[in-house]
């Protein structure tokens, strides 16, 4: 193996994962000059008309009812969404590992229950689910994105994936993710290159950005990816789907491998993303209920609860207080942001809500502060694996492959954090301190809301960009200013979708004083015909702990929109 | 400041300690030899009948009873309380901070809310409590044992203080600490030792031992300690009285001073300390009730569970299956710690529960993973604030002047973890990373119990010993093994009283191979004249964030040792 170069290796899993594809499920690929690809799993005749019912049928419950009825076996189930999901990876290079044959002896074993047993296996009866290429399955490579990972077979199943199991789910593919994990778009030198199924000249984002393109695709009715900084809620608004961002160990990230692992200050998370919220909900709803304390040791023992699911903390859902968030005062959202947030605003006032300002506070302390903690062992973590390799730890998502040759040279790779250092632990126990001086800062400012709202309570959610951008071109999503404010205050947050960039509409706003060089150079990215067509959406932001609410609360923005449109 | 000494700081602040003391209230002294001061408070003559009567109402649910109806004014309560805990002082050197006039102002605002509104301010209305020398107040000072910390005034309320203050209590006085923290006795540059009121050449454990001290001597219904290794457990079991470990941040430490903070992976924990546990139930059922998370940003959102605490995950209450850690491999229990849990052994299995061994696993390998990660920084937050003053930092709690002159050389003090040394930020992530792998190890293991228990759950407690003895000799509690364990594991936990230590019945057990050297020490410290009297107290460890149901089996053990002596 040590003879092997690194790039040889790549080359041969590659291949191998070239070789994993049903060879009758290759398609005639479209042009690559194809930017937006979202029609041709329909379009290339690879779907029969039965599987096409299926796998547009983007209502998981629909889709759950169909299979514990029996309507729909899981067998044929997941075989319709793994065509569609082999279509996807063939436009979008979304998949990692690929895993017929297993899978679909799954759907049979679960199919087999239900004629036995004649009742279902559990609430996920039978239902193909997609995980990010760091959910464990017992005897499969994972290797997330590390060409040192490649040949790692786990001895066991992730504790994610043992419940799906029990819940009667069938895990069917795994997805793309960046080098490291900490990066917001989907590039490694193992399976190279993920892109957006919107425009493929733009990044599906990351770094869950395999599950973003293939679900975009719905090459998978459910899928599961992480977030530490956005990792979910980037590909989730850059794809138009809908996802959540629970607190830290509400679910079991177990057994999960990761980066920067026992970094427990700001911990990664997983959280569900789809094309309804309606599913992101069962889903949280089903692992919760499945108690996952009792494998997980990390995992918060709280219930679900149906209280606070009916916004008991909330008014009961009658009048609510929303505050926007239109700028953060670190980097200004380009102008579809902000009319998604005008529509959102015009949408939840029609409904009945009072919706307010929000003042930015100490955004760019919190950012700095997370970066710092992220970067505590002065990249030692990254490095350590990819010695093991020899493959070269990437500095930029901007390759030179997408870029005539040579990678860009932009501004926005000057960080407005200095160089990385390698802390001593007391140096990284003063930042976590630091840290939580903010969450304090951060929770009066919120709790003094109660003046102006109206509603006897403080604002009951925060509505924000996730990015101050839709999907960019490869290699120049570097920010995520709005998100990693969520992931440092522990902040349960979702991301749905509001609308697409319309050239004609969103004009760029005139200049600003800038904030800083980032902000800059974000403001001059802005082009309405690069980014024409691009998905656009936001985030909602609830307290820690508060995952029920956040869903409850989302459904009810997402409703507002929908009420607002059919009009 | 700079030109005076750290010795004549500490002098005239102990002194201005003494001024603070009302005069009337001092006592004629019991000579140093009375080792056993229980007596004293009764006997001194400084409390009238109606004071004894009050002080020595151990059940708080009685005392609250009377201050919500008026039959008792808070102020005359607090009073009591104070002259109490004044005797307890004299005799025991437990408190830090005496403040009577603002504790008595506090109690008449609360009398003045009752005859005005007619009813109670909240739960707590109108009791004393005591508070371990962390929790600031606004404009007291919070030395915490450190001489650098004279002088400093709080600017605000820490969040229990402001919860207790919204709940109706009355904080009434601060509690002794031993410097740093981390030890289990209580002795300090500023204010000097603390002593068992069981007996005076006893230390009455720590961290959180000026509270143990004080509320053995009915000072106070109710204290506040905090446990990062054993600190409410250890004076607890040394000072016959309940309490309760919570898991992190269930209840609200936002704002107490604290050492090695930003320290984020064995958090350091706050809870409540009294003579009785219906005393333990009502504090963290109010605390959680009034929703600290509204206030502190670290604390779980997870409200009061009726149900857990009706023991729903636990049979609700019917025969439950206990498992009893005899010996945890690393330190053998003296034997009086034996004869403990063979009554609560007896004791459980009349009541009609099963009670099986626990098979110690991991116990030294979670040890010093946890004191490893205590000690990454190598020291330097300690010396860091010793340096401030000049004040030097204690290597033992054994002092010269405690024993003839010169301090203890006892192999105890040579601890089975090598030196401590610095380590960086990804040395501290990987030591993380191996008590994460260590949680899940010992999850498992649980888990797996359920093949031997008969109820169809795994193990429903652990019962063990809190340390491997009742209160020693000032200077000889080094240990912490087995209440380590439970907050490296993040096992909610309580400590209860069992018996005390009889030297006609706890002989010496013969000797066994030794473990190590330390088990060894502990082995021959053990003398039955020394101990004779000494509380002999055990902990009944749950699972993470399982407070209700702890409280509760904590119930059922002490109703079935009742049950048991009352025959």
């Amino acid at each position: 193996m040590a003879s092997t170069s690194w790039q040889d290796r790549c080359a041969r899993r590659k291949q191998a994962q070239v070789d994993s594809i049903p060879k009758d499920w290759l398609i005639t690929l479209p042009s690559e000059d194809k930017g937006n690809v979202l029609d041709v799993p329909i379009t290339c005749g690879l779907l029969t008309p039965r599987e096409i019912e299926i796998t547009e049928t983007v209502d998981v419950i629909a889709i759950l009812s169909k299979l514990k009825s029996g309507d729909w076996s899981s067998v044929e189930t997941t075989r319709a969404f793994y065509k569609r999901a082999i279509i996807a990876h063939q436009l979008t290079n979304c998949l990692t590992e690929i895993f017929v044959e297993r899978a679909l002896d799954r759907a049979k074993e679960v199919d087999d229950y239900l004629k036995i047993h004649g009742k279902p296996i559990g609430p996920l009866h039978g239902l193909p689910i997609s995980l990010k290429d760091q959910f464990t399955m017992k005897g499969l490579e994972t290797i997330m994105g590390y060409v040192s990972w490649i040949g790692q077979h786990a001895e066991k199943d992730s504790v994610l994936v043992e419940i799906l199991y029990e819940l009667g789910a069938v895990p069917f593919v795994r997805t793309n993710v960046p080098q490291t994990l900490m990066w917001g778009e989907t590039y490694n030198h193992v399976f190279g290159r993920t892109t957006n199924p919107y425009n493929r000249r733009l990044t599906p984002g990351g770094s869950s950005g395999g599950e973003g393109a293939l679900l975009a695709l719905k090459g998978s009715p459910l899928g599961v990816g992480t977030d530490i900084g956005g990792s979910v809620r980037i590909p989730s608004t850059f794809c138009s789907l809908y996802t959540l961002r629970p607190s830290y160990e509400r679910l079991p990230y177990c057994g999960a491998v990761n980066s920067l692992e026992g970094q427990e200050s700001i911990s990664s998370v997983l959280g569900p993303m789809a094309q309804t919220i309606n599913a992101v909900k069962l889903f949280t709803k089903a692992i919760i209920d499945a108690k996952p304390w009792r494998k997980d040791p990390m995992a918060i023992h709280k219930a679900w609860s149906e209280e606070e699911y009916a916004l008991s903390e909330h008014g009961k859902g009658g009048k609510m207080c929303f505050a926007i968030m239109w700028d953060n005062g670190v980097v200004k959202p380009h102008p579809p942001l902000w009319r998604a947030m005008r529509m959102v605003k015009r949408a939840l006032e029609a409904a009945g809500h009072k919706v307010i300002d929000w003042v930015p506070y100490k955004q760019l302390e919190i950012y700095k502060t997370a970066e710092m903690i992220f970067a505590a062992d002065g990249g030692h973590d990254y490095r350590a694996v990819c010695e093991q390799s020899g493959e070269p730890l990437l500095r930029s998502m901007s390759l030179p492959s997408d870029n005539h040759g040579r990678p860009i040279d932009h501004p926005l790779f000057r960080s407005l954090l200095g160089e990385p250092k390698h802390y001593t632990a007391y140096e990284l126990w003063r930042l976590h301190k630091e840290k939580r001086d903010l969450r304090k800062d951060q929770l009066d400012y919120w709790e003094a809301t109660v003046s102006q709202t109206g509603t006897g309570r403080p604002v009951d959610a925060i509505i924000s960009p996730a990015l101050a951008y839709t999907a960019v071109p490869h290699g120049l999503n570097t920010d995520s200013f709005y998100c990693t404010f969520c992931n440092a205050m522990d902040y349960a947050c979702s991301a749905f979708p509001v609308t697409y960039v319309d050239p004609i509409v969103d004009l760029q706003h005139p200049s600003h004083e800038f904030y800083n060089h980032e902000d800059e150079a974000i403001y001059k990215m802005y082009d309405p015909a690069v980014f024409a067509g691009a998905p656009v959406g936001l985030q909602l932001i609830g307290r820690p702990l508060e995952e029920e609410a956040v869903i409850a609360m989302t459904q009810v923005v997402d409703h507002a929109l929908k009420m607002m449109k059919s009009y």
